[in-house]
């Protein structure tokens, strides 16, 4: 007979539940439910700044309850068949919440208070606090700061309360909780408040400990107390449970009451497991409009400019370390809103492409270096190696012949180099990559990506099976969170190694290409170190002119 | 009682004569013929090279005849009140003649030969040729190599003469005389042979003297006879009197035999003339695809990368020096042909604007520096002060909101600071720059190029009030051939001072503008530096990466 776990996958617009044969791995049932108030953009008669990205936090409670009850409706499965389920999420996706659970959104005197929403991972409010967060913590000489590639994000955890303390510190007094929506959710679900270590690791600078109260305090001297009051709940390593299903949300869920919840795991990390990477060695690389590297390791390795590393953040007994690139499919995005002319828009239209496609087709037969272009993959910021976003992209080797597809073609390259330049600082560090996994929406659609990846990377790169990854991680999750006797998997690793699902087969790269990458890449470094370390003042002077030029419009 | 002088103007395509009233300047009648064959593309069965632009010098004949005369007969003055004509054209425009004035084109066994033909100023069939003439001149230390920039262009006469003398040997054995076009037309006009300083100083390496025969026998032992006996005519400063019409062409042309004949001129040197430059401090730009920069100068000034410095090359008693710029309309072009999205087609229609007047509408009130970013105007390699056509375009600043307008504005920048660069180097060898006189067909039409050069240049910038101005300097050089009794003009200058014209008032610099461009040229001439003169091969080996591939397409 079989048996199923459930996987609820939270992305920034919508939600997505899916159900899995925990024998085989396969989806049976899958429900999509886009958050009904999307991002919020004001409210009446107040419009926010486009730094915001605020969102209602009942959308991800209905949407728990619509695509999960969905699920099991449409599959018409028993409720009893179903041996756990599990989250993952965006992160830092925060709220604020009372000690009953209730986000302070809810409340009628903070129905007009942005700061008692939910601060979405790309809300970037607290830009000032986390670049003071950085300084103090680098003129302390903070231990934990090289963990986190030597600056903070404003889209972190910290920043974002910070910013909360400094513009409505009256919800802070009101909070009781300060939690990623993943964790609230879970705590909906069990009734028992815990949070992932994934979420806090990654996110909350927790290394088994939060930052020292005397770091806390020379940033606000109510913030240990903060800390120690509404963030010091129990943290709960990847792979294990984090209770069992209520009475009440198992009603809702058409689910039965006590089947196990596994402990939530932020989005991109999930997929590490959804595309059955199970030790070191491995890089994922999830593609989007930005870029999360993704791999397991035996040591804590500090690499310049990662993101963060957490033992037992993926998987339990590796450490699982973040690097991240700033610009990729939205760059390729850029060139076709801007770099695609009429003439191509018909053309695609009369051969049935998508612009993409007709520049991929026009780039047939063209081979590396036949461009004589070369870009800086930098149009939206620098996150790994430099941690710099006020670096701008660049494209050198432009002539009169010069052609939209190879514009693309150039932007493309750009990103596979700003990719090798985060491996080798990997390798750099101790740190073998033996072969890419590329996971996420744009590798299945866009061969030309995959090979160009390849040829730059000079390594064999598989494609995850399903765009769906992070959802079939986290119903991973679940089953691991129900007892072995079960569902007769050892371990989360027996399960990422059996269930997890590449494409068959490998692109592997071309060594003539790969040769003439190898010089290109040179060249790319050497663009990389002039307008990145020895003069990043150059770029920083432009952004900051035309970043004057957007605020005062 | 009215009388009149023709200016005759060839270009690239096609040929204009103009009927200019001697007093004030005004153009009373003007007719216009394109070439009959424009540049040929080749022969039966066989397509000339892409570097190749030949022409029929027959085209060249015909258009004065048929232009000349249309003059006459639609204006229906007399031909005694016609008291002098000349012309102007393209250089180094070339062909090789015997001594009867007839082109080897048109003898039978040359019909199928391409280096019979007229070499266009653009033909680049010499270019191993010119690379090697620099090489060897600085080996030996050519005294008169740093009066050319220190390197000499494919577009000059000598790699045009040494490109036929390597593949078609028999063409230079047959021709007695190898000249300008505007010398070949004068020739035929007046029955007497000469040649203009202006052509042989700046296109042919003449310092009142070729090079010597050692140089020209280390190109090739047989070119110092070549010289000697093919390129040994009467120079005539321009200003003189070249000759008077002989009765078979005054009859074809509709005037008088004995009507005096001005010393031709090179077509934008001719238009320093039309827009009444007679003296130091006003630079004169011809702005077209690419830009001509010409000054009046009393002293042979040695400035890096100029074209070229030659006595009475456009005005008797002062040094005329020329500077130029590889890269300006084309790279607005390029702009419109490869960064104008559907979206932007469907509006310009929709308002009646052409593709940059849309640009430009978009960018009213956009600011110096708003767009943060900053071009290198290579995209067709550097002139002055460079010298490097192996040198690439670059954009740096790009990020997600980059607009196709603010590349476009980028790129027009860049050709400001290009030019800035240019005047720089002026002054610095201690020519100073009062004004800007802008010619060509750009400044006309597009007045936000206008208005950014005034900001970049930090100087007023006055516009020639004819589009026309090379035709009409054509026409005063007639006027100067005439008999001072005739014309009550002193001299050429006095002609010049008298008759130039230039659109009243001037576009004056904003000091807010002025003062963001300074710092941005400052980065300008930061990349400047690093991509031409600190690492120049970087994209040098980009662009031959490329260039390998287009040669073997």
């Amino acid at each position: 007979m079989a048996r199923f776990s459930i996987g609820v996958d939270y992305g920034t617009q919508s939600v997505r539940a899916i159900l899995v044969d925990i024998a085989t791995g396969e989806t049976v049932a899958e429900s999509v439910s886009e958050y009904e108030h999307g991002i919020l953009t004001g409210f009446p008669g107040v419009v926010f700044p486009p730094s915001f990205a605020l969102q209602d936090p009942m959308d991800y409670l209905n949407g728990l309850i619509g695509t999960v009850s969905s699920v099991m409706d449409r599959s018409g499965i028993r409720p009893e068949n179903v041996v756990g389920l599990a989250i993952d999420a965006t992160a830092s996706t925060l709220l604020p919440a009372d000690g009953n659970k209730q986000p302070l959104s809810t409340y009628p005197e903070f129905h007009l208070e942005p700061h008692a929403y939910l601060k979405l991972w790309k809300h970037h409010g607290g830009e000032a606090e986390a670049a003071r967060m950085t300084e103090i913590a680098s003129e302390r000489g903070e231990a934990w700061l090289s963990r986190y590639g030597g600056r903070i994000s404003s889209e972190w955890t910290f920043p974002k309360v910070l910013e909360t303390l400094h513009c409505a510190p009256q919800v802070l007094k009101k909070a009781d909780v300060l939690l990623e929506v993943m964790d609230w959710l879970t705590w909906i679900l069990t009734d028992r408040l815990t949070v992932s270590g994934c979420g806090r690791g990654y996110k909350a600078l927790y290394t088994g400990q939060y930052p020292s109260d005397a770091y806390l305090a020379a940033l606000d001297p109510r913030l240990p107390d903060i800390v120690r009051m509404k963030m010091n709940q129990r943290v709960l390593p990847v792979g294990s449970v984090a209770g069992h299903l209520c009475g009440e949300m198992a009603e809702k869920l058409h689910l039965l009451p006590g089947t196990p919840v596994g402990t939530p795991i932020i989005d991109a990390h999930s997929s590490v497991l959804g595309g059955g990477i199970t030790g070191p060695g491995q890089m994922m690389i999830i593609m989007g409009t930005s870029a999360c590297h993704l791999m397991l390791t035996d040591r804590e390795a500090l690499v310049p400019g990662i993101q963060g590393i957490v033992r037992d953040g993926i998987m339990p007994g590796w450490f699982g370390i973040e690097a991240g690139q700033s610009c990729v499919g939205d760059q390729f995005e850029w060139a076709v809103r801007n770099c695609f002319p009429e003439a191509y828009e018909r053309e695609a239209e009369a051969l049935g492409l998508s612009p993409h496609q007709l520049l991929v087709r026009k780039l047939e037969g063209v081979h590396a270096g036949d461009t004589g272009l070369i870009a800086l993959d930098w149009l939206n910021g620098v996150r790994s190696p430099l941690m710099d976003f006020e670096l701008s992209g660049l494209i050198v080797g432009l002539n009169l012949r010069t052609k939209p597809e190879e514009i693309y073609m150039a932007l493309v390259e750009s990103t596979a180099f700003g990719t090798r330049a985060i491996l080798e600082s990997f390798e750099n560090a101790g740190l073998p990559v033996r072969e890419i996994v590329l996971g996420g929406g744009i590798p299945a659609k866009n061969p030309f990506v995959v090979r160009t990846f390849a040829n730059v990377l000079r390594r064999p790169v598989r494609i995850c099976a399903s765009t769906q990854a992070s959802a079939l991680g986290a119903a991973m999750l679940g089953i691991a969170a129900a007892p072995e006797a079960v569902t007769s998997y050892r371990n989360l690793a027996d399960i990422t190694g059996r269930l997890g699902r590449v494409q068959p087969g490998a692109v592997q790269p071309e060594t003539a290409e790969a040769d003439t990458y190898d010089r290109l890449y040179a060249d790319y470094m050497e663009l990389h170190r002039y307008f990145g370390r020895t003069d990043p003042d150059l770029m920083h002077r432009l952004t900051r002119v035309r970043a004057g030029r957007e605020a005062s419009v």
